[in-house]
C-alpha cells in the first residue's frame, strides 16, 4: 500500500487515571520528562504522524489536563467512572464520530512511545494479511504480572491476564504493553461486544482481540524494547523514564559531535539543539528552549533556559542563563553571572558576579566583576543599554533605564543613574577619605568589650 | 510472649579497631554517612529499642569515641589489647554489671543495621525454642572470605572461619555478619571458656555458639540483606555505605510523594524532612536539619544545610542556605545568594547575589541583586532588620545594626549606616560626574603604552 | 636479563587515523582524557621507560599531532595514504634509522595503556624463548568483531581477522588489541614482506606475527584487562575512557585517604594532587595544576584549576580557584568567590561573593562579601596588596594597583582608590541622606501609572 493511499488516522490517549501513587496535586500525565509534561511528549510523537483526529480521554483530575492540551486541538473525553481500559476507549467514540480509518489506542503515562513505532504498528495493521488488531507487545527482564501474549509467527492465538495464566502460559516472556491498533469500525463494534464479567468487574481493551478471534478475525503483535513502553505510576518510575530519555539524548549528542565529559551529569531539555565541537563539561542542566553553536564551551555547574549561545561563546562555570538571554558569537559569560532578557553582543564579556537584566550590550564591551543592572523599581522593568566597546568598572550599579554610550568607561564602584556620553568617563562614588589609627584604636576598644562580655 | 513481659535490653557496640586502612587521624566509627557519624547512626537505631544500657567498647583513638558518645549518656568501655571480639565483649562485662537481659553485639563500623533487624534478632531470641543465641546471616553476591554458617531451618549445626571451612562449607553461601544476640548470663558465661588457640592467637565471639552447642544447647540464624550489614574498613567501603543510605533514602523520598528529577544526584542528610510534591532538580545537597516544606522547588546546585524552607517557596539554583535560615511561604531565595540565620517573611525576595546573615526581613519585602547585610565587625555580628514590603535598591550595602522601616526604599548602591524611617527614601551613594572624551584619551595612551610594552 | 643489560627502547605511536566518527575540527587523538590529550596520556607512559626514539605517525591533521608533540623531543613521520597499520609502521623507518632495539607499537586512540604493561611486553620479548614478537591480547565481554588470538600457553599459533575466522576460531574470546612489541630489526624485515592481497587492499600489521611463524618463528601473547585497551572512535567512547580513567582515580584516591561522600561525583585532572584526610563533598570538579594539603576540605560545587590549597584549608561550597591561586594553611574561600593569581595568607578568610585577582592577603585577613579587587583597566592587570590583619568591608571596590596597610580597615561600601596606611581606617561612599515618605508617594504614583497601563 503506498502511502497516497494510506488510511486517515485517529489516536485516543488514555489519561483518565487517578495516580494515586504519585502522590501529588498535578495529574499524572502532566508530571513532565525533560521539562515537558509526558502527555506533551506522546501528543508530540502522535502530531508526527499527522491524524486527523486525537481525542483524550479523562477522568480525576481533567480541567489539568484539558488545559494542557486544548492549546494543541486536541479534544477530550470523559471517563466519569473508571470502569476499565475497553469503556475508557469507548468513551471517545462520540469525539471520533464520522472518522473512518486506523485508531491507535495509547496512553498518557507510557510517554517514550515513538512516532518510528506507531507507524510500525500502522504499518502492520494495513499489511496483505489485514489483522483485525495490532498488539504492541514488549519482553521485560522481569515478566513479572504483566498480561502475556500467546503468538506463533507475530499472529496472537490467546491473550491472557496473568492471574487468569497457566504456568506455561506464565512461562512466556511476550507481554502486553497495552498499545494497540485497530480499525475504527472495527474498534468500536467490538467494544460495544466486551463484557465485565470479571473479579474487578472492568472492561478490559485486550478483549476485543478474542472476541475478534472467536470471529475467526486474526489479530498481530509486534515488539517494541522494554524501556519505549516504560509506564509511570509513581515519581520513582517517572525518574526511570526520565533516565532513559536524557541517556538516549546524551548519546545522540555525542554521535552528533559534542563532548560530553561526563554524559551522565548532563541533563537535556526536549527541544535543546546542541551544535559541533560543543564541549560540555560535567554538571549542565539545560531548561526548554535552548541553542548552543558550534564550538561554544559550557563549562561545569551551568544552569541554561531560553537562551541562544553563538559560536565558541564561552559559559560558566556557575552561570545562570535565563530566558531571552541571548550571546553573540566569541562572547563570555563567566562565574556568578545571571543574564535574563539580555543580548551580550559578540566578544562581550561579563566575567564575574554580574547581573544583566533587560540589558542590549555591544559588541566587544568589558563588564567588570559585580556589575549589577538595576532593572526593577518595584513595578516596571527598564532597560539598560551598552554601547560597543564600553568598560564597565567593576562594582558598578547601572540604574535603568540607562544608556552608556559606545567607549564609554564607567569607574569602579559607581551607581549611574543618568546617560553617558560615548567615550566619555563616568564616576559616581564616594571621595576616599583616611582616618590614621582609627582602626588600631577600634580594635583594642572591641578587644576589651570582647573580654568583658 | 507480649512485649510487657519482654526482658530489659542492653546493648554493645564494639569500636575498638585502629581502622588502620581508613589512612585518617579521625576513628573510623567517627566518619560520618549521611552527615552522621557512622556510630551514632547506629547509637539511634539501638535507641529506638529503649535499651536500659549501651556500652561502646573502646581501644585505639577512645578519647575521640567517648568524646562522641557521652553526650548519649553511652557508656565506654576499654579494651586495652587487640584480642578478638570475644574478648572484647568480655570487656563490656564491669559495665554491664547487675544487668540481667537481652544483650545485642553490634559493630560501630557496620552501621546501617536498622532497629527492626535488631528486633527481629531480639524476638528470635525470646521465641519459644529459646536459642541460646541468635546470629545474624546473610548472603552476599561474593561469600569470599566470610566465615560460614552451617544451618538448617534456621538452626546452626555449625559456624566456621573461611580458612577452617572444608570445600563443602566454603560452597554455603549463608555468611555471618558477626552480629549477636544472646542473654547476659549466657554471654558472659560462655565468653569465659573461649579460648584462643587458634593461629591469630584470638579470642573469638562466635564461638560461644559452638561452646553452647557442645552442652546441647542451640542457636538460631537469622537473615538480612548483604547492604545492610555492609562493614567499612576503608574510604571506599564508607563510600559505598554512603551511597546504599542514599538510595534507600531517595527511594523513600519519591515514594512519599516528592519529584526528584535525577535521584542519583540529590544528598540527603540523616535527618532531612521533605514535604510532598517538592520538586528537587539535579545536584541537590543537604546537610543536617533541613525541613522542606510542601511544593517547594529545589532547584539544581543548590546547598541547604540547616534550615526551613516554607510551603511553596522556590530556592535555587546556585542558593546556598546555612544553619539558621528560614524561608516564609512563597518566599525565593535565587542564584547566587547565600542566607544565614535569617527569616525571610512570606512572600519576600531574595533574587541574585546577595547575602543575608543575622537578618529579619519582613513579608514581601524585596531584596535587589548584590544586596550584603554587612554583619560582623571583625568582632560581634549585628543585625539588619528590614520591615514588610520594603525595597532594598541593587548592590546596597546594609551596616548593621540597622532597621530598615516597612515600605521604605533604599536607592541602589547605597551604603545604609543609619536606620531608614518606614515608607522614606533612603539614598547613600556618590554624585554621578562625566569627563567627555576621557575615555578615548585613555585608550590612545593604554594603546600606545602597550605598543611600547 | 637484568634491567642493566636491556636493549634500547623505541615507540612508534600511530596517529594517522582520521576520526571522522568524531565530527570533529580537533584531531582526535588530541581529545583530552582527564584534562590532557590523549595522546600525551600515551606519551607519558611510553617517557616513564626512558625510550632513546619516539616517532607518531600523523595523517590527516597532522599540524595539530605535531604542534602537541613536537614540544616534548617526539618526532613525526608521515604517512600519507591510509594503507594499513603495516604500512603505517613502515613509515616510521626513516625515523628510527640507526636504531638498534626493542620497539613497542602504540595507538593514539588507545590511550590508557600503563608503563607497567608496555614494561610486561618488553620482559616479555626479552624472556629465554625470545619470541620475535610480543602482542598484547585482552578478553572483552563481547568479542564481536575483534581479531582473534589461538595460542597455548602464551605462543601464539595464528593471528586471525574475525571475518576470515572459522566458527571455532570465533569461539575464541582472546582478542588482539593490536599493541606489539617487536626487535627492530625483525620489525622492518618481516614488513618488507607483509603484502596488501586481501578485501581491503590493506598492509596488516599484524601479518609480520604469520610470516615470522612460516619461518618457524613464535610469537608471544601476554593479556591485559579490556578497560586498558579501550580505543576511542566517537564521543561516545571518548565519555566511557574518561569514565574509566575516573573510576580508577577515585579508587586511588580514597585509598591514599581521602574522604570522597559520592566519588562518582569528583572529576579530577590527570595530576591532581590530594592529602590525607582531605574531605571532598559531592561534585568537585579539577582541572590541571591542584594540589589539596592534608586535612582540607572541598565543599560541594567546587571548580578548582592551576590552585594550591594549603593544609585545612576551606574550600566552597561554590568556590571557584584558577590558575595562580595560592590558599594558606586554615585559609577560607566561601560561596560565590572567585580567586585568581592570587595569594590567600594563613587563616585569611574571603566567604561570600568576592572577587580576588592579582591580589597578595596577608595572613589573617578579613575580606568582606561582595569584594571586587578591580584589577583590569581594560589594557593592563594591577595588583592589589592587603595587609594581615586588614579587614575589608562588605561591598568594598579596591581599585589596583593599591595597597592596604596591615591591620587596617575599609569600611562598608567603599571605592578605594589610594593606598591605605597600616591601622587605618578608610571610607570611600556617599553620604546618607532621607527623604521621609517619598517611597509612599512613589508606590502610590507607580500604582497609578500600573492601573492605567
Amino acid at each position: 500500500m503506498d502511502s497516497l493511499s494510506r488510511p486517515p488516522i485517529a489516536a485516543i490517549i488514555l489519561a483518565a487515571g487517578k495516580g494515586t501513587r504519585m502522590k501529588s496535586n498535578l495529574h499524572k500525565v502532566l508530571h513532565p520528562i525533560a521539562g515537558r509534561p509526558m502527555l506533551l511528549h506522546l501528543a508530540a510523537s502522535v502530531a508526527a504522524l499527522a491524524p486527523v483526529r486525537t481525542v483524550v480521554v479523562t477522568g480525576a483530575g481533567r480541567e489539568q489536563v484539558e488545559a494542557a492540551v486544548s492549546p494543541l486541538g486536541i479534544a477530550t473525553a470523559l471517563q466519569a467512572e473508571q470502569l476499565g481500559t475497553g469503556h475508557a476507549v469507548a468513551q471517545a467514540e462520540a469525539a471520533l464520530s464520522g472518522f473512518v480509518g486506523d485508531v491507535l489506542i495509547l496512553y498518557g503515562d507510557v510517554p517514550l512511545v515513538s512516532s518510528q513505532t506507531m507507524q510500525a504498528m500502522l504499518d502492520r495493521l494495513n499489511a496483505e494479511d489485514a489483522p483485525v488488531a495490532v498488539v504492541l507487545g514488549f519482553r521485560p527482564a522481569d515478566a513479572g504480572a504483566y498480561g502475556r501474549i500467546i503468538a506463533e509467527d507475530g499472529v496472537i492465538a490467546k491473550m491472557v491476564e496473568y492471574k487468569d495464566a497457566t504456568p506455561a502460559e506464565r512461562a512466556v516472556d511476550l507481554c502486553n504493553s497495552g498499545l494497540m491498533a485497530v480499525r475504527s469500525a472495527d474498534l468500536f463494534a467490538l467494544l460495544a461486544h466486551v463484557g465485565n464479567d470479571n473479579a474487578a468487574g472492568e472492561y478490559y481493551l485486550p478483549d476485543i482481540v478474542m472476541l475478534a478471534a472467536a470471529d475467526g478475525r486474526r489479530s498481530a503483535v509486534i515488539e517494541t524494547g522494554a524501556t519505549e513502553v516504560a509506564g509511570v505510576n509513581s515519581r520513582g518510575e517517572l525518574a526511570v523514564v526520565e533516565a532513559s530519555w536524557q541517556a538516549q539524548r546524551r548519546a545522540q549528542a555525542m554521535t552528533d559531535g559534542a563532548t560530553l565529559i561526563a554524559p551522565e551529569t548532563v541533563w537535556f531539555a526536549h527541544d535543546t539543539a546542541i551544535g559541533r565541537d560543543v564541549v560540555i563539561e560535567p554538571n549542565v542542566v539545560f531548561g526548554p528552549g535552548v541553542t548552543v553553536g558550534d564550538g561554544a564551551v559550557l563549562h561545569a555547574f551551568s544552569h541554561i533556559e531560553g537562551a541562544k549561545i553563538g559560536a565558541k561563546a564561552e559559559v560558566g562555570p556557575f552561570a545562570r542563563l535565563r530566558p531571552g538571554a541571548v550571546m553573540g558569537e566569541k562572547s563570555k559569560i563567566g562565574n556568578f553571572v545571571e543574564m535574563k532578557k539580555a543580548v551580550l553582543g559578540a566578544g562581550a564579556k561579563a566575567s564575574h558576579l554580574t547581573y544583566l537584566g533587560d540589558a542590549e550590550i555591544g559588541a566587544g564591551a568589558n563588564i567588570g566583576a559585580g556589575t549589577i543592572t538595576c532593572n526593577y523599581d518595584g513595578f516596571f522593568k527598564a532597560k539598560t543599554i551598552i554601547g560597543e566597546g564600553a568598560f564597565i568598572g567593576s562594582n558598578s550599579a547601572l540604574v535603568a533605564p540607562v544608556t552608556i554610550g559606545a567607549g564609554a568607561i564607567v569607574g569602579a564602584g559607581s551607581v549611574i543613574t543618568a546617560d553617558v556620553e560615548a567615550d566619555a568617563l563616568a564616576l559616581g562614588r564616594g571621595k576616599q577619605e583616611a582616618r590614621a589609627g582609627w582602626a588600631k584604636r577600634f580594635r583594642d576598644a572591641m578587644k576589651a568589650k570582647k573580654a568583658k562580655a
